[in-house]
């Protein structure tokens, strides 16, 4: 992501110090000669390829990204636009990977049946070795006013169907005030979590403009977070009625508390996703991982499912009223060109 | 600018060694203690304050080249942003200085009743004794293809009347192929450059629906130019109608070669504002300063007049066609708020 870099192994618990000392090494010993650099930068510029440049949605989404983003690095993608992939050299690869892949800018976590002990005792064995490094800091960034609303029409053949979003940027978990990025949270689980949400009930189902629609909100990401809404007309549906229909509907959730029983839905499915994710080893310790590098703490993770339970439908709408706001976002559409 | 520090005296002849010495203190030993960097961060956002903060007009301008560049630093202000501003301490001051504002990577011009002899000689007295130092090499951009046209649309107490104006990203003479900016400069001189010019005519003159209209063009900066047109509606005349009046002009001169007069009479006038200009030791000293910075000779700015002299119609029909695209564009509208 933008903000961390996560690596990752699931294996038998018996292999946990032949890991662990393989990432020591890859901490301490990294082989950046000029030919592995060059060679996993064409591997770099393969998966762009792959994942973004064939996807006019990805590409959609990076130039969205681009936009609403004034000054801050969250407007870069993460896997880099090509031509910077493609001039990064060996003496900046290794810059980069000396100042911020050591120890001390470093979170370990492992989750599954060990105990702390055996782990300490582990990592003391292998990254204890490996002397702390000079940090570059990170910069601290606060954004420019955005003054107004953005929209951004792209065209492409290979859109196969037309598509409306919108990213706003919100507050996230880590720089948000209290309870903000739970509002958020609810709120898209309201308006886009799944076919029983509002926009896809009221677009797909009762009106029939839309064959999707939903929303989402990313609230992990240390300096603000990101509110997406999107819907896919139906066709003979334009994309100016269907945008009309999304924002009153957002214009209704700024208006007053949402129904309480469908809040108290909400709110169940967001906890209970986040139960069932911590089944999966890999969620587990990827939802803590997650926190700590953008600031929070294991605590913050725990007391989550009681935070997003205390929320009222006055925070949701008063969430939807102050934080949806079209100066704050970028409004899009993708349309298949001839 | 973006692309460099222009400082400059202007002084009676004999006192050139002494100014010359002054600028040569001001390059070893500038005073960026915690104090004065201080008060300096005050003063720019003071003047940022004054000329954009205070001005609508400066404001969108900034927002449309922050949406315009997806990753270039032209998308950032020169002023800066003013949390940007505010954050600046003396070691990035110290920094930034100590590996930009070196003797070699230095340009000095000097205009004026003097001769070359004793030109060199001063400034080897002056700069002679200030030593070389390592400097930051400037990182070689390429900006990410843009997707698709982005409007902006801001309302602002501040704004007293409505606006339009559009952007685009074009070649500069740095980076474009031999006559491309050339054939841009006679593009916005025919299509915006004073009040005989079609813009202007057509929409204030002829169809009263504008109070003003205009295009120009900017040319010198190193990695890239902007075209700009603009026009302000007369009470009554939605933003809509005169973008597309002004879109419908745009299409003209992409179509066909200019009338032949009209081309003739546009590159005279270009070429007498440069000689007027010339008639200013400090413009003539900038034209060639400006020049040097951005990596062209002297040698081009003198032969400048020449090469616009050489552009023929279907250079400037070429130009409008290829390089006025909205997709490489940032269209916006100000509008007075209520």
């Amino acid at each position: 992501t933008h903000d961390y870099t996560a690596l990752y192994e699931q294996i038998a618990n018996d292999r946990l110090p032949m890991v662990m000392a393989l990432e020591a090494d890859r901490m301490a010993n990294l082989d950046l000669s000029d030919s592995n650099v060059s060679t996993e930068r064409n591997v770099v510029l393969e998966e762009r390829r792959m994942r973004v440049d064939n996807d006019p949605q990805s590409l959609l989404v990076e130039q969205i990204d681009a936009a609403l983003h004034l000054s801050h690095p969250y407007g870069r993608p993460v896997i880099g636009w090509p031509e910077e992939v493609r001039r990064i050299d060996r003496v900046e690869a290794q810059d980069f990977y000396k100042h911020h892949y050591a120890p001390n800018n470093a979170i370990l976590i492992v989750a599954g049946d060990v105990t702390v002990e055996e782990v300490r005792n582990d990592a003391q064995t292998a990254f204890g070795k490996v002397p702390a490094r000079e940090l570059v800091s990170r910069a601290a960034y606060a954004e420019p006013p955005r003054m107004g609303e953005t929209r951004l029409d792209v065209a492409s053949k290979d859109a196969k169907v037309p598509l409306f979003m919108r990213v706003y940027r919100v507050p996230g978990y880590a720089e948000g005030a209290p309870g903000q990025a739970e509002a958020l949270e609810t709120l898209a689980q309201l308006m886009g979590g799944d076919a029983t949400a509002t926009l896809y009930r009221k677009l797909v189902v009762e009106r029939h403009m839309a064959t999707s629609a939903g929303a989402s909100y990313d609230g992990y990401a240390r300096d603000s977070g990101e509110f997406t809404v999107y819907a896919y007309p139906r066709p003979g549906v334009s994309l100016a009625a269907l945008e009309h229909a999304v924002d009153a509907i957002i214009a209704g959730y700024a208006k007053s508390a949402p129904n309480a029983k469908e809040l108290a839905r909400a709110k169940t499915q967001l906890v209970a996703a986040a139960t069932y994710r911590r089944d999966s080893q890999y969620a587990m310790a990827s939802a803590y991982g997650q926190a700590l590098t953008i600031g929070l703490t294991a605590f913050d993770v725990k007391a989550w499912p009681d935070r997003i339970q205390a929320i009222g439908g006055d925070a949701v709408a008063k969430a939807a009223k102050n934080f949806l706001l079209k100066r704050e976002a970028v409004s899009a559409t993708l349309t298949p060109a001839p």
